[in-house]
């Protein structure tokens, strides 16, 4: 259900990036394109919270619940990898 | 010229956001989607500098040698701009 | 513990700080003082990661094994906007 | 003139960064200390792009005015360069 809002989304992204296709062709102003492609990666940071935000209340939930360290310890140092990735640190 | 290069990416970040989108239909594990859409964030990041790369080498440089006073200052205000929407500040 | 190393590293990165300061008052060039602070944003990242870390190892890990529902919601929910904030979205 | 702001903002950045120390010696919520450390990088962001658009409008501005190509290449290089590094692509 929540993933269906996901679809859609990443289904507009596509078309945004067609839309800054057609802008190269068209050779409009480069600082429009820039801006456009800032856009897109704005709506891309909206989906990805969204599935961490899913991921959390599943997986990551069941996965503490549980009693595999492992798969406990393994949930939590993907977050922080998914977070570093974020940041690029 | 460097435009195609630029179209080439941008049709290849299209076909890696409906792979994103195979993978949420397919109910792929969360993280894995995430880092699929990190990656292509760090593409669009590549085709923004390619293209700002350009608008230097052409627009800033012709209105920079210019006489137009006003249009040195909107092209030098641009770049700011767009810096700061790349760092989000 | 982890956190020595988390004061030690932001010692560090109040040094560098200065180092920028002291950049400015010698008048030095400007994309040598820009890549400074970049670097500095860079080390600010790691320090976060590193306390997202622990906080995920104590905190959320307590929350969710917890009985308490919404101490349970309220920390994922705050992991989800720390995420949101690095990414800016 | 601009710069005495600039150090005015790094000063301020400085007392912000020994102020999240203290936070960590008193065994502050992670995630008010994560907040507090995004709110600096949000200021560094600031004090880079002042910084840029300064650099944009002396060197920048000089080095595309003059005759040496090599000059005019190297400040549309770095201006690319400093775009790259702060979205770390």
């Amino acid at each position: 259900m929540d993933q269906t809002d996901n679809l859609r989304r990443l289904k507009s992204i596509e078309g945004h990036i067609r839309g800054i296709q057609r802008m190269l062709e068209e050779d409009q102003y480069c600082i429009d394109v820039i801006a456009q492609i800032q856009a897109v990666q704005a709506a891309l940071n909206k989906v990805s919270a969204k599935i961490l935000d899913r991921h959390l209340n599943s997986c990551v939930m069941t996965a503490i619940q549980g009693e595999d360290a492992h798969a406990r310890q393994k949930v939590l140092e993907e977050i922080v990898s998914v977070f570093e990735a974020a940041t690029k640190s």
